[in-house]
């Protein structure tokens, strides 16, 4: 593939993944400058300790420029207002992408507040993450091997092929979908689990103080899995529930169904049940390591 | 610490912590034969191809040797039995312990079998482990650091002070609780974690063919997190749930109404209350990392 180099590229959030992306830029010299929004001081002072861009700002019209290529990559919540913001201020034609966790939200809201044309616009949403947030956390390799979702407006064919190649360069490989189908499968994939996670450790935390500080010194024994997924950022899903809600009821109402099954099995004593279950789900974790998607676990501790 | 040297140990069941063990007693030279038994013939040809024991026999009974210490690492329904025939077949005092996730079943097991004298056992639990099953993904470094619960069956601290000797000199940090104390508290760290994360992939499994491979391929979003606990070996996770009924019921119910409080916040769009909760389990996981139980994940895949 031959290589994509820009102008300017506007990256809106420099999170975890905004970050990221700042640093995929940079290594791979995919555009002459890079720059930046975020609302947070402590973001824009970190992301100007590591020189991740060239300049950063906590408001669009601190700049004058006009950009190649815009990524969003803040929180669901915000992404309204931002839209609203690019409507009057991009003057010429701009490629827009952003990296959010649900597509029927954030499609909603485009249409609702960019009636600009030079606005050039694919939802993505790339697979790839990390239980941390903040842009001392990023790295370029995050999207390595992993899938990009492009869930396009219309059928606009060279558009999205022109945006597939943005994400094809920082390694990933790309899937056009529904946006509808995205929300129900990422349902599936990452909000339900997330959920669970969160609410397990909100479990533990309720428990009497010397149990709670049990659960927390004994968690190596599968409970630091669930904190894992818990450590990432609220806002961020507190935002994937509200923009998600119906897909997320209907797949959590599947699991509280299946979760009844496995405890009804276990007040029985039907021991058989349990194990065919747990050979199928165990079959399902060798898929995935077959074909890529795991990542390591390491069960020592680095220092 | 001095370090301990046997004549002799056996290990009854090779599988991730059995070989784990051998291995670290060779690597340390902590004992002058090391001895195992197991089942399996898959895992007896393993064992023997990796060269990780001085003699592998599916029978005690191949044995004609007594040995310093033995340590039981079989699943829990295989207990009663090993139990029955060491009693019979010991002849001089040994050191027993084991490695299995419930402490009242054990205690409950030996007690019933068990009325030889020269058994000096002592029920233990090292807190470490690996979604792998086998002796092939066994390693010596797997209880670096790690906590090990004992839970002695009488207040003979000679007897306890040995055992917890034993479980130091693999690099682990003692600590003596009560068994039904452990119960719980593991019920809370491990069993729920593994029950709900099996329960997880399960749903996944049962989703139209079309939406299961896409849960599958998109699996890096946070589902992989709960399919790593469930590659776990299905047959010892069974006799789990079998053997720790009561508690498993019990912290199943406290996850049970936890979960419907943020499925109804989600129906209601109360985001103040899903913030606030997550950010309380983020805070957990803060914790956990600062006491260096945490593990490390690597989001890139090794080849």
């Amino acid at each position: 593939m031959s290589k994509i180099t820009y102008e300017s590229v506007l990256i809106i959030g420099m999170g975890l993944i905004g970050s990221s992306i700042a640093r995929i830029l940079k290594e791979k010299k995919l555009s002459n400058k890079i720059f930046a929004l975020d609302k947070d001081n402590k973001v824009i002072n970190t992301s100007r300790n590591l020189n991740l861009v060239d300049k950063i700002e906590n408001d669009l019209n601190q700049y004058k420029d006009q950009f190649d290529i815009i990524f969003i990559c803040t929180p669901l919540s915000s992404y309204k207002n931002i839209f609203d913001q690019l409507n009057t201020y991009i003057t010429k034609e701009t490629f827009l992408t952003d990296v959010g966790s649900t597509k029927l939200s954030v499609i909603k809201d485009f249409k609702q507040s960019v009636n600009n044309k030079n606005i050039l616009f694919v939802p993505a949403h790339p697979i790839a993450g990390l239980e941390k947030s903040g842009p001392e956390y990023g790295f370029a390799k995050l999207f390595e091997n992993r899938y990009c979702i492009l869930t396009p407006i219309d059928s606009n064919d060279n558009l999205t092929k022109s945006i597939s190649n943005i994400w094809k360069s920082f390694g990933m490989t790309i899937e056009i979908m529904e946006p509808k189908r995205h929300d129900r499968v990422l349902a599936m994939t990452s909000h339900i689990p997330q959920l669970i996670a969160y609410s397990v450790v909100g479990t533990a935390t309720e428990l009497e103080t010397q149990m709670k500080d049990e659960v927390i010194k004994y968690s190596a024994a599968g409970f630091r899995d669930f904190t894992r997924l818990a450590g990432s950022d609220p806002v961020m899903w507190r935002d994937v529930y509200a923009k998600n809600k119906e897909a997320v009821l209907e797949m959590l109402g599947r699991f509280s169904e299946d979760l009844l099954t496995y405890q009804k099995a276990i007040r029985n004593n039907d021991l058989k049940y349990l194990e065919e279950k747990f050979n199928k789900s165990k079959e399902i974790r060798k898929i995935i390591e077959d074909i890529g998607q795991a990542g390591t676990f390491d069960p020592t501790e680095k220092n």
